[in-house]
Parts: structure tokens; sequence; C-alpha cells
């Protein structure tokens, strides 16, 4: 890990700061249709004048090899070089096909991440993974590379609706979760009337990632601690998967925050983690993120989406389960029983 | 670099050993259309047996976005994950291509080198490069990612042509340089009329590659002092674009062995490199390769295009440079007066 983070709302001095001490010979900026509008003109950066623009179509759906290939495209045309910096601009999306068009081009150009929604910026921009969808399946490729820095700021996060903002921030409740009790109920305390382009928020941003880094660092393959991660991921990637088969698609934030209350009943079943923190959390998602609707039903597709997760090794469920907020256990095996009971107490929870 | 290479003609025995310590869940072996009917069918490694055959079209036009696409597609739809194992076996496109398919897919599948021609197994195949040709330029994407075993043997060469040998021929007697005066005689008293799959000449290849990944170990990135591996590549690639222009390409191989010549008259004329030397090389390229035909009218050409080489920095032509057999200077840039009357003296050598 080579990767330097820094918070700040000050983002054109940090970036100038990083070309000045360095030695490029050309700048190339990628942003999507959303961020080339709302916040490229907004950074002011003195060492960006000139620089090049490469924009990319907003939206999950162009994470795609066909985009990827058009970012080579232009970095080709332009004969781009491995003394070119690439900044990328924009949410999860940019970072992550941008990450991997300047991982890739010419074997590896380096490249900073200005991630500009409050998900990118507590997760996707951080850690080093980069990617694309290819063949119907989420990140099925790219690499691990570490940007030369990572700019996280508040600044732009008025640029975005307010169910980005809580897509976000059930990331931070994760990384809450993962870390202490102190942080998780501080998180709790929102109601999201609060302004989120603070110096004050920028800090509680700053403890999030500073969580996720942790994680990072001692394992930046993914070949076990980090695993921890995943905290809630297996049954949001499930509800994710449910919700693209009724062709009502939910946002990945909101399946998380539903995925908690699912694997943080886990946690308390299997590992005696807290009632009443188990209850003051599903209090806290369905105030605020509503419920994500499920029958018995669905629950034979559910079991079956969760047994082919891609952190599923043999066919089995695989969940990582708190005994209490900031004791993580990953990779443990969860029964099909046990998996179907969460889904019963998810339900009640949620008041469906 | 956590690269391990091994060289032996058992090279089931081998393949064996790496997938008996390892815990992988499947394996996949990628091979052209000739290794995959003359190499593979020897191999008779037991812990292949069930293993997934892709095959890929051969030849240098197909390391090409489309066919890493079609390796993806195939990896996706086996439900391939980071605990299979690939297997490359092939050419230095089969190995290019395998290994950024392996590095790429979910972000970084084991693979193993198993180089069938002798260019790819005492170049290609070692030193952690990956790539594929994209927008008409050669690796122009690709990646640094060793592979966990590089298995180099002499077994399968006799199923080579002998313009092949010579090819690969010309990358060792270009190691042989960077290494010593004793190595570089000892290659030229070769005439191309010994058997190469022999274990004696495995010797020679062991040599060669570890002469590369010395320069390799010290500079991973290739940030500098491996750029001494390109001796003879900046003439070489103006050769081999020439011969595209003129739609009758030639092989890298035979470039490089142009390209040594012209490039040791620069080390001479501008370092000192002794002419007894330079004569015997010259020699040596004349008697087994013939000469690339080049007139006054294509100096131009040459000269643009050895400005616009991919290890050029500001449009000036580098090259690395000889004081004597061992000892390589890297990044020099030379004059395009200096480089003409490099073409002038490889005509006279190559009595053109």
């Amino acid at each position: 890990m080579n990767t330097q983070v820094t918070h700040t709302n000050r983002v054109a001095q940090a970036i100038d700061r990083i070309i000045d001490a360095g030695d490029f010979t050309r700048i190339f900026i990628i942003a999507d249709t959303n961020t080339a509008k709302l916040v490229v003109p907004q950074l002011d950066s003195k060492s960006c004048t000139g620089a090049q623009l490469i924009t990319i179509p907003a939206g999950e759906k162009n994470k795609s090899l066909e985009t990827l290939s058009k970012i080579w495209t232009q970095f080709s045309d332009s004969g781009a070089t491995r003394n070119c910096l690439v900044i990328n601009v924009g949410g999860g999306v940019v970072t992550d096909i941008g990450g991997m068009a300047a991982a890739t081009f010419k074997r590896g150009m380096p490249f900073i991440n200005c991630p500009t929604s409050l998900l990118a910026a507590v997760d996707a921009a951080l850690g080093g993974k980069t990617g694309i969808n290819f063949n119907g399946l989420k990140n099925e490729v790219g690499t691990f590379t570490d940007p030369l820095h990572t700019i996280i700021s508040t600044r732009f996060l008025s640029t975005l609706p307010p169910h980005e903002i809580k897509a976000g921030y059930a990331e931070m409740l994760k990384h809450a979760m993962l870390h202490n009790n102190e942080t998780f109920h501080r998180l709790l305390r929102n109601d999201f009337k609060q302004s989120f382009d603070t110096d004050e928020f920028l800090n509680e941003v700053k403890t999030s990632s500073a969580i996720k880094l942790q994680f990072v660092h001692i394992d930046p393959n993914d070949m076990g601690p980090r695993h921890a991660l995943n905290y809630g991921h297996t049954f949001a990637h499930a509800f994710e998967s449910l919700a693209m088969m009724r062709h009502k698609p939910i946002s990945h934030g909101f399946a998380v925050a539903w995925g908690l209350v699912a694997e943080t009943f886990l946690s308390h079943h299997i590992c005696g983690f807290p009632a009443v923190d188990l209850y003051a959390l599903a209090h806290f998602v369905l105030a605020n993120y509503g419920a994500f609707k499920i029958t018995c039903d669905n629950y034979e597709t559910l079991i079956e989406l969760m047994t082919h997760d891609k952190k599923s090794r043999h066919g089995e469920i695989n969940c990582v389960l708190l005994s209490e907020c900031g004791k993580p256990i990953y990779d443990q095996r969860i029964s099909k029983d046990c998996a179907m009971a969460a889904l019963d107490v998810y339900r009640d929870l949620m008041n469906i």
C-alpha cells in the first residue's frame, strides 16, 4: 500500500500540491456526464489548466468493457505515457473504471481518486480495487492497484440527491459496527436533516474511511481479514439480485442497510451480539431506508443467490458475524435454516 | 517479485508439484491452436486431468481485446474464482494474453507460464509483463503481474520451425551482451545445426533467463535499470514498423538481431565498444539472419519511428549503449546524425 489519503475541502490546493511534487508530462481528468458538468468546473486547480477531459456516460450500466475500451482509445490516440497523471472525479463508477483504465494502460499510469459521492468517499475510492462489470456480473474483471493519492472531500456532496447520501451512510454504519459501539451510536443519532458538505461531516467521513483502511492495510489482496468489510453484504447482494430479477433494481447502499439488519440478527443469534443494538439498528434503518419487501416465496431464491455469492467457496453461505461492535469474525459458514430464520426476523423488524 | 522459475524437461512433474502444494478448486489451461494440438497432449500431468482447456487462435494479430474478452467470458461462464489456477501453454502471445486474463479476472487468479517457444522461454514469459495489442500498438494495455511459477523447458522446441529458434536466439544474444564477453562468444559459436530440445541447451537457456531476471529483480516496474533489456530494440522496433508499412512484417526476434548490429555500432562509436566484437556480431547475424533491406530513402521514416518509440520521453531517440559486454548504460539520448550514421554502417556490415 503506497497510497496516500488526504481529507480536505480545499481540493484544488491538494491536487496542485501533488502535481507540483510530481514530474508529469500531461494530466487527464476522467469524469462522468454529471461530474464533468457539476464538479470539474468547481475544481479551480491551476495545475489542471490544459488537462484533457475524458467524459464517460453516468450510471452503473456504463461500468463496462465498452467504456473502458473508449478510455483506453482516448489515452492511446493522445499518446499518453506512464509519465502522465490521471485524475478520477466522480462516484464509484468513475473511480473503479478510471482506476482500471489507468492501472492497465501501458501497464500502469499513476492516478488520483477524487470521489464525489459519499459511497465512493467511504468505500469505492479507497482500498485499491478497480474494475468493470462483465458478463452480467459486478466487478468481474479488475485489478488491485493503489491510487497515488485519494483526496476525500465533502464539498461536492451538496450536488447529490438525498438517497445517494443515505446509500453512502449505510457503508459508514457498517464501518462503525466493525469499529466500536460509540461510533455506531453516534451515527444512529443522525436524522438526515443536517448539511453534509461541512468540515464537521468531513471528520465523520475521515473516521469511517480510516476504519476501512485499517482492514485494507492488514490484507490488501483480500485474502482473509479484509473479508470483514463484507459485513451485511451476503444478504445485501442477494437482495440486489432479487430486485434485478423483479426488474426493479435497488441501490447498493440501501441493500447494505437491509443486509446489515439480517446479518446483525445472525450475529445476535449465533454470537450473542446485544439485542438492544440490533433493535436500535433496525429502528434506524426502517425509519430512514424503509424496507425491501420480501415474502416466504422469495426465501428459496434468496438462499440460492447467497450460496452463489462471490465470497462463497464451496456452495455454502458465508457471512461475517459480530459478537459485539468492533469484534468481527469473518468467513463464518451459515446453515440454510439460520439464513431462513434471519429472513423471518428481518421481516418482523421491518414490519413486513 | 514472488515468482519462481524452474528449468526442467520433466514438465509434468513440475506442474504436479505446484498443484499438489496448492489448494486450487479448478485448473484452466490456455493454449493456442498449435500448442493445444502439439504440446498440451504431451504434458501428461496427472493433476491436469479434468482441466478446462481454453484455446485461442494462434498469431500476434490475435493478441487482441477480442481474444482477451473471450477468455474472460469462458472463465466467467465456468464460474472461475480466485481459487482456480491458470496454466498458460504457448509462446509469447499465449503467456502475455493468458497472463493478463488471469491477472484481471476477479482482480487476479494465480497463473503458471509454460513457454513453448524459445523467445517466450528467455523473454516474454519472464518478468511479469502481461498485455495485449490495442489501437494498432503493441502491448498498449497490460499489467505487471508475476506468475506464481514459470516452468522453462526445451522439450517442446522441436515442435518449432528453425526461424522461431533463431528469433529467440537473438534475445539470448542480447542477454549475453548485457552479461559478459564469454557468454556472448560462446553463443556466437552456434551454427543452428545442433538439436535444441536437449538438457545441454536447457542450461544455456537457464543462463539467459537468469540474466533477464537479474534486471527484472532490481527494477520490476521498469523505471530505470530494466531499460537495459531494451538493447537493440530502438532500431528493432523501427525496422518492424517499417516492415509493417511495407506490408511485409518481419519477426520480432530477427528485428532484434538487426537492431543489435545498429546499436552495437552506436556503442562502439559513442562508448568505445570493441570493434572486433562488433564485427563478430555482424558476421554472425548476416550469416544466420540475412539482412533487413533498407535504403537511404527509408532513413527519415526510421528516424521518425525511433523518436516515437514507447521508451522515448520527449521526442528524442533513446538507446541503451554498451562500453563493453556486461557494461550497459541505459536511457542514452542519440542525435539524429548518429542514428543516420548507424543506419549507414548497418548497411555496410550487412552488405546492403
